[in-house]
């Protein structure tokens, strides 16, 4: 059921998503809606515009809210992450530390898939970790824990599963992060550029067993001569390394 | 700490992995191993063979399962079934039905996301379902509910997060997966072929808003040379159709 | 040495091309250059705007020609032009059919490889034969015979190495094909949507030993953090399907 | 019509091809052929084992004699020569010079474009040269010059369009190569790693306008489900770098 002022996903009769406080009037493309008229009412229920246009009703999810981040500057998008949960099968109640924060996109996928295991951020920047905070609010996730702290600087915590870097220079973190990993646990690091991955292998591999992969992803679409994959796509974010703690 | 009959994770010094139950003598291409040794010890311990060549013990985690699991036909591979978490935002407490539950690679992988939340497979042979059952033992999962029973003949479940199909036609299933979904839950289907891929979304995009992808893992690797993608890589394994429940 | 009228490329300092006539006044972003001035010089000399910013002139290539078409719609484009030097071992002498000729591009780039070969040009539209016959004459290639002529309705040519269909129904020509071909020969098919592939190799497979692919070009360029695969790329432009005439 | 001593393509029930010289008797699995029945016939024409199966006799085109190199160590694949072309609008007429000849399959694939242009191939290793030297006779092609010199020492040619670079280390050639191209002309590396692509990179944007890409060709199969990508793809070859000489 719909409750005053929370989030709600509207759909528009394109498809189009508006993620908004359910609370007064929206005043859309297709004309105003008044939002009160949802509260008490089901998932999933329409509503129509003073013009007569429908919206559906959802309760977002997950990706929606990661979806709604990323107009934000450098978030590792969900596909990008997923590939963190394909190779190192962090599962629930494995626990991780992470650096650069962003605006908490990584943090919020990780925390959900590890509860109750928890999630260590250490983040220089305080704008930063203001926002990541207040997204992560949103998803009543208590198993994350923000650091104001400069992870060049060391790591604190000790038999973690995952250290995940997100930072220019992540070869700085290796060997603070072999120390910090159990045995079995992996290092990874987010690089978008080819140097930036050639100098974290090379330090990487005198401590860990490592690889080197990226994750493409190819959309289709229909168009009038047919199905095909899409003229535009998104051909590179950044390269995903992983080390696993061995000998 | 590791206890007799476990199932542990052996690396050889070249970095393969071999897992193995926690008993008796194990004999590898370096010499014999007497497991009976580690008994007691933590996880990460080295451990000689009887020529003097030595071996780490890790505890084997959910992707070193579901690599074991690999060498069995037609599993949905772990970077396919990362991509639903990264489309869907499935999390703690969704709901699932999945058709088709091979190995049960994809249904450990989901159960574990989910976890409390429930997921209920179809299969409708019976070899399969006990080696999936067998698998999912292994993680103590309570979660996973298997029916042997043909999806084609109906869904018996409701108020579902997402219907997840690897069989040889899900086109027969969209009306049912429509109906047992709640709004804004999304169908799935994993098809190899373009020809099902195409039959799927005709059916499908009269219910659902869809999209098709694929994704690819480019891995690289350190020769003579220097780093490079690698020569020989996996091109395809399967089309990933999804559709979500919107009007 | 450049003479009077003729295509000249100018390169601005920023690497931008522009394709022009030598001759008269030209009106860049960098102010005016008098083209008058560069008669009778050698390519690679430099000429000022009446500002004093520099351009080079060079001698236009062929595929500088082919970019200037790349804005006129729907040309296949070099990289998939050159695939079918690659697969179809087209060489000096061969004969070609080609049929949709658009603006021209894929006729001048065969056209030259094939020389003193011949290619005839089948297309429907008067306005489009129009346009590549201008095209073609900046080159001076004498071998390139355009007929106004739909070429569902039959193909007169015997001997031909190489029938290219840029067409929306290439199924519709693969008996004619077969016929006009030598044994040893190529039919090449090049369809944007996965529907016509599916349907020509259906078609074609009863003829041909058929094979598909995509041709795709991945570039890398220097950001301010390294050398990175472009964030946008071209993710697809056609599918190449190439039927030989064995049997 | 196939004379004695040609070089002929037999093509078996199964499409799989065996290049010979047309002279006594071949061998196969599926029993003998006796090639001098076929001197005096046109190509396309069936002969028959002493068991019954059936072989077509095909002429052998430019690709077919490069698809038989391929065994051979290292050589650039047609998908990557063909890019050449596509990129630096190489023609009839254009003067090449060439380093790291290898078995001369890219030697060939260019002489053919550019005649009456030649090409001047710098090889350090006679072996190598006289190998290629065997293969480009088969073309009977006049306008290719090999040298057996250490292009590392200098380029003694001007005037040129494109200088071409299959060596480890082409960095070192770049000056040299500057000095030998026209206005407008291209300077082109090979290079299988990373490391190799950007210090050829890093020298080169001293002097050239560069680009640096891959050609990835995505192969599809017909298979009992239905088409599909192939499971198995070449991944990776090289790294493609162009310069072009503009300023």
């Amino acid at each position: 059921m719909i409750t005053e002022g929370e989030n709600i996903l509207l759909i528009d009769k394109k498809g189009k998503k508006y993620m908004i406080k359910c609370k007064g009037k929206f005043h859309s493309h297709y004309g105003i809606l008044d939002l009160d008229e949802l509260i008490g009412k089901d998932y999933g229920t329409k509503i129509k515009t003073h013009k007569g246009d429908e919206f559906v009703v959802l309760k977002p999810n997950f990706i929606d809210y990661i979806e709604k981040m990323r107009k934000m500057p450098q978030i590792i998008q969900p596909k990008d992450a997923a590939v963190i949960l394909a190779v190192t099968g962090l599962s629930r109640g494995s626990n991780v530390v992470e650096a650069g924060i962003g605006s908490g996109a990584l943090t919020i996928f990780l925390a959900n898939v590890i509860y109750p295991g928890k999630i260590y951020c250490y983040e220089v920047r305080e704008d930063f970790a203001r926002i990541a905070e207040k997204n992560i609010r949103e998803f009543k996730l208590n198993n994350v824990f923000i650091k104001i702290k400069d992870i060049y600087e060391g790591i604190e915590e000790e038999d973690i599963d995952l250290v995940a870097l997100d930072i220019p220079e992540p070869e700085k973190v290796v060997k603070d992060a072999y120390e910090s990993l159990k045995y079995g646990g992996f290092v990874f690091a987010y690089t978008p550029s080819l140097e930036q991955m050639l100098r974290f292998r090379e330090k990487a591999e005198k401590y860990f067993q490592i690889k080197t992969m990226e994750c493409i992803l190819r959309e289709y679409e229909s168009r009038k001569l047919g199905t095909r994959p899409k003229t535009l796509m998104i051909g590179h974010t950044g390269f995903l390394t992983f080390g696993r703690k061995i000998f």
